[in-house]
């Protein structure tokens, strides 16, 4: 039977999950996979920790360097978070040749074309299924499952705070604050919970995953993205009426003039298999050419939803010979010949506070004509203070020309735009 | 760059699939898989069929043997359907050493002992993706993602045909017979649909997918089966109203006690995630003790589709290593270890018709409480004609428990156990 040695980096919820997990199964993964897995060391300087798993104080490592010297150790997996320590960590270990593991969406994404150079130098493994969606195989499904095909499109709700948020604020009527401090409290939401609020943790997941399902490299920094820290209750309740569920999606499309990627609140059809994606799920809903539509769905994040993707690697690094290497050539920019397109086409839902006077509708249509803009839905909700509500749904639309088409409005006393939300 | 050889057996709809995405991908797999996947013969006695997809007459093989002898095949593709000939082109591909790539759910679910045992003595790849769930990589995602967990349950909703009449008897309120004619007519039932309407087909997908869930044989013979051929409007309409939806669920279950298999007609709740599975679309929702509930959810047939599982595996042979044997022993009958349960527990949707008389609902829960069955709701509906339709959701009971209750009250002339719907 074969043996394998993991070094832990980091004891924090998936670290510990991780630890429980291999614990826990060991004798099932010699009889199913033929392999033992071994925790071999640990590197936690909350010691505590480790003596609270059950870690015997001599697995307890002192540095990264006495675990990239233990010869017993070939896997390391790094779940510290952040990018400093964790990023020299992986690369002394990919360095030892140490295959890593890492659940680090934020370090794969920014310097995957780093970690991956060095891994390909040193004959490492590097693996990554937990950096996106928990356990859910939104990774291994495109390296091994549907690299048949070529991805047309991809859509996620890829980070769990805030589609608890979205799901509160639609199921209790209640505020963005409102929810936000309850997901606080509920250790759902972190005290500083701009990374995920923000779209950054989403936008650092649609890097990943639109750069496997497009074979090219996407830079974050190539996606758009939007939070949803100004989301108004109103457009939840507007969008119900309508027969939309809003989303924080990821959005990658491959169409043929370039590669549209965003990260903002969307609308989307209630009858759409992402608007039952409630709470803290996740799930990424694939389009190939030939496959056609897949959804995968799961728990995005947690101790062992996030352990189970570490360990799934750890076994398939462990029982295949082949390292899978990205299936494009991962630099740190994109491919100068990839087009990214900034004026995508979108539907769009527009809240506009109006004077409730004459001829404002008609000024509001004339400049939406000039921007070839035409209304799908419209919805006139008049108020008691001799103002409206005017509750819009575009047809399909270039982004810039709304643009325009909202400043030109908001400069007329008589109207403004409120809210602009796009609809998938 | 390797060079793939492969031969396809069948130009069926799976096979003229898989043709024409090989064709069209060719030069994408070189660039990303660093592949060169040529198709080197077809097997089809309908000539026509390969002339049409512009297979040149050389490449049209007489024989299975021209293809075993051919040197230039490393992969033969069975998408030819039933078990006599496929069984023996299978057996024959794989004592020539050639890896096979099967979309035959039958083939595999009966003899993938007998497959497995010939593979391994020739050194020879065998891989079934496409037998189960099109293009959804519910095979794989056992091997290589979800390896680390003990599968606790699986529920699917494995059979297009049956979800499609389903799903229209819902939505169109109209009889099974209606919507089953029409099915054929468009194409999505076969002439004798006995296969998918009786659940035979969905039968061959679980004992595939819950011998990989829990590790051990799960022969087809054990599993319970009952199809969709006497569901009744009634029942479908009754069961909206008490928040269900109804589904053909294959459902596996490891219990402590021992593994519970079968496929029947199964109430679900509105809000559950397969509730909203719709028309031919298929989906597997498996929970893991660590990975806690994924759902993979897409296209369960058709041509591209079923296609894009059949190239993944192509792919994955062509560029792994390792062979993928089940991780389980591979006999033709179970593990006389294994304990079935054929005595399960359940909740249940009853509909009886009684008569308007005193004392019928006392004699009916009399009968209940005598096999420890407990209601969780009742509705009582009076017709005009002095009889009234009583319908019950059981608390959890036993199936035998619940046969015999079923029994004892149809022997009373003023009750009459119309429907008996397990609910899951």
């Amino acid at each position: 039977m074969k043996h394998v040695g993991v070094a832990i980096l980091g004891l924090g919820v998936v670290g510990s999950g991780t630890y429980e997990i291999l614990r826990d199964h060991r004798q099932m993964y010699q009889k199913t996979q033929n392999v033992d897995i071994v925790v071999e060391n640990v590197l936690e300087l909350r010691k505590e920790r480790a003596i609270a798993l059950g870690i015997s104080e001599d697995k307890i490592a002192s540095s990264i360097d006495t675990i990239c010297n233990n010869p017993n150790v070939d896997i390391v997996v790094e779940v510290m978070g952040g990018i400093t320590f964790a990023k020299d960590f992986v690369l002394k270990a990919l360095e030892a040749g140490k295959t890593v593991v890492t659940s680090n969406k934020e370090l794969y994404c920014k310097f995957s074309h780093e970690l991956e150079a060095c891994a390909k130098m040193h004959n490492a493994g590097l693996y990554y299924e937990a950096s996106c969606v928990g356990g859910v195989p939104v990774i291994r499904a495109q390296l091994d499952n549907l690299q048949g095909n070529k991805i047309l499109s991809l859509l996620g709700i890829v980070n769990g705070t805030t589609n608890y948020i979205l799901t509160k604020m639609s199921a209790l009527g209640v505020s963005y604050q409102e929810v936000l401090k309850e997901a606080q409290s509920l250790g759902y939401a972190e005290a500083n919970p701009t990374a995920d609020v923000e779209g950054y943790d989403a936008t650092y997941k649609l890097s990943i995953l639109s750069s496997l399902s497009f074979g090219t490299k996407v830079p974050y920094t190539k996606i758009y993205r939007e939070g949803i820290t100004n989301i108004n209750q109103k457009d939840i309740s507007y969008g119900k009426q309508l027969g939309y569920v809003l989303k924080l999606l990821a959005i990658g499309k491959n169409n043929p003039e370039g590669i549209e990627v965003r990260v903002h609140p969307t609308f989307i059809s209630s009858s759409h298999p992402l608007a039952s994606v409630n709470d803290s799920y996740n799930a990424v809903f694939i389009t190939g050419d030939a496959v056609e539509d897949v959804m995968l769905y799961g728990r995005g994040a947690g101790k062992l939803p996030t352990g189970s993707a570490i360990v799934g690697d750890i076994i398939y690094a462990a029982t295949h010979e082949k390292i899978n290497y990205s299936p494009f050539k991962n630099t740190m920019d994109a491919d100068p010949n990839t087009n990214f397109i900034k004026n995508f086409s979108s539907a769009y839902y527009l809240r506009l506070s109006v004077k409730d006077e004459k001829g404002v509708l008609a000024k509001v249509t004339s400049i939406f004509s000039k921007y070839n803009i035409s209304c799908e839905k419209l919805i006139q909700d008049i108020n008691e203070d001799k103002t409206a509500n005017l509750i819009i749904i575009t047809h399909i639309a270039k982004e810039y020309d709304i643009n325009q088409a909202v400043e030109e409005i908001n400069k007329d006393e008589a109207c403004d735009v409120e809210a602009v939300i796009r609809v998938n």
